[in-house]
């Protein structure tokens, strides 16, 4: 049992896509039924979210107007599809794919964990992913926010400053009462510099088995396994 | 029992103050106490809220930038004190009668009404209200909302039409598909000018008994007595 660090934290903020949710095992179980062709599917999943930051990189650096994720795991895809042999599938096909984003499955501790975190603290993600994006992946998941933030409320991506700062602002509270919680140490890293708190979840298998980070590589509030062991460590 | 009317609607947006919640007996119950004074907490309350659209014409009409409406009504609040002989309040004692606005009660149909509303429909708030202060609404009634839309997210207040237009946008739907639900015509009224479908509540005593809006004014597509009964309308 670890002591209760003492933080005057009020509000958790989390990243969602492989802190949260199994973007990869849900991408590669989904898409070849969508597809209707024989593809290896964790290629297809892996080639996808590897245009992730790419796709972002216009938003973050000015020279494109921001656009939301749904639209640029669209471009990505499109890109994509070539290496594939898929550039002729149906234009259908194409969007009823782009909506897998909308139902990733959770990690298997996540919905216990946010419940009890919820209990003492208020709770939104702060994702890259739109506001819809978001509330798709509630439903399916049983998530209960208080409110979605992130990309969508900013109009810029992490790991730009802006986005945690406007979490925090539209919490009604000043960033060092808000944590920021992610299983990436870049995206943990851009949120201390903000002056938010940090917990890091360890997910050693979200590109694979052993991909993942199962510890910080930089420093943090608290470093934990699940949000069950988040839940216990901030007491809640 | 009406037949459910042929409404590909798939979201539901409300406004909050008077809708939703009954500011008039919160704020006139709550305020006498925390003030410690002999005063009128009705005829406190009216002042404060006839403060509120006028408060909100600077941003809407270019002259200011946004500010969310906790700085709004803590302004307003400033300006009626001096009727009242308060202008020697502490600052802490002001600082809580603004957060007074955080913890409305609902009216007595709305928790039920919502839970059952959910079931089929995306649900959030597009109040003019801050994020943080729906947030604090939505745990002191226990409402679940999908997001938290309205002013914060577009940055203006209602009726102009960004407000509608970002809610529509931020659920991914086009404004056809979502429903505004407010007990004020003017609400519905610029809600169904950008195109979304629009639902009357009646609230005859949000400004004291008989003086609330029994039926709408304009035209809309749905009127109801009660969020059950919108429910019912609704085949939910």
């Amino acid at each position: 049992m670890t002591e209760a660090p003492d933080l005057p934290v009020e509000a958790l903020f989390f990243d969602v896509f492989g802190t949260l949710v199994d973007w990869r095992g849900s991408i590669s179980r989904e898409a070849p039924g969508l597809i209707g062709r024989e593809i290896d599917g964790l290629a297809f999943a892996d080639a996808w979210r590897a245009e992730y930051q790419i796709g972002m990189e216009g938003v973050r650096d000015g020279s494109r107007g921001y656009v939301r994720l749904d639209v640029l795991h669209r471009e990505n895809l499109d890109r994509i599809l070539p290496r594939f042999g898929l550039q002729d599938l149906d234009e259908e096909v194409l969007a009823r794919l782009n909506l897998l984003w909308h139902r990733l499955d959770a990690w298997p501790d996540v919905q216990f964990g946010l419940s009890r975190l919820r209990r003492r603290f208020r709770l939104a993600p702060a994702s890259n992913g739109n506001i819809g994006l978001m509330v798709d992946l509630a439903r399916h998941n049983d998530f209960v926010w208080d409110a979605i933030l992130g990309a969508d409320v900013a109009r810029d991506y992490k790991p730009k400053p802006a986005v945690y700062l406007a979490a925090a602002e539209a919490m009604g509270l000043p960033p060092e009462r808000c944590m920021m919680v992610a299983a990436h140490s870049y995206d943990l890293k851009a949120a201390a510099a903000c002056g938010l708190r940090t917990a890091h979840v360890a997910r050693p298998d979200e590109y694979g088995p052993g991909t993942g980070e199962t510890a910080p590589t930089v420093q943090v509030d608290i470093a934990a396994e699940s949000l069950a062991d988040l839940a216990e460590k901030l007491g809640a």
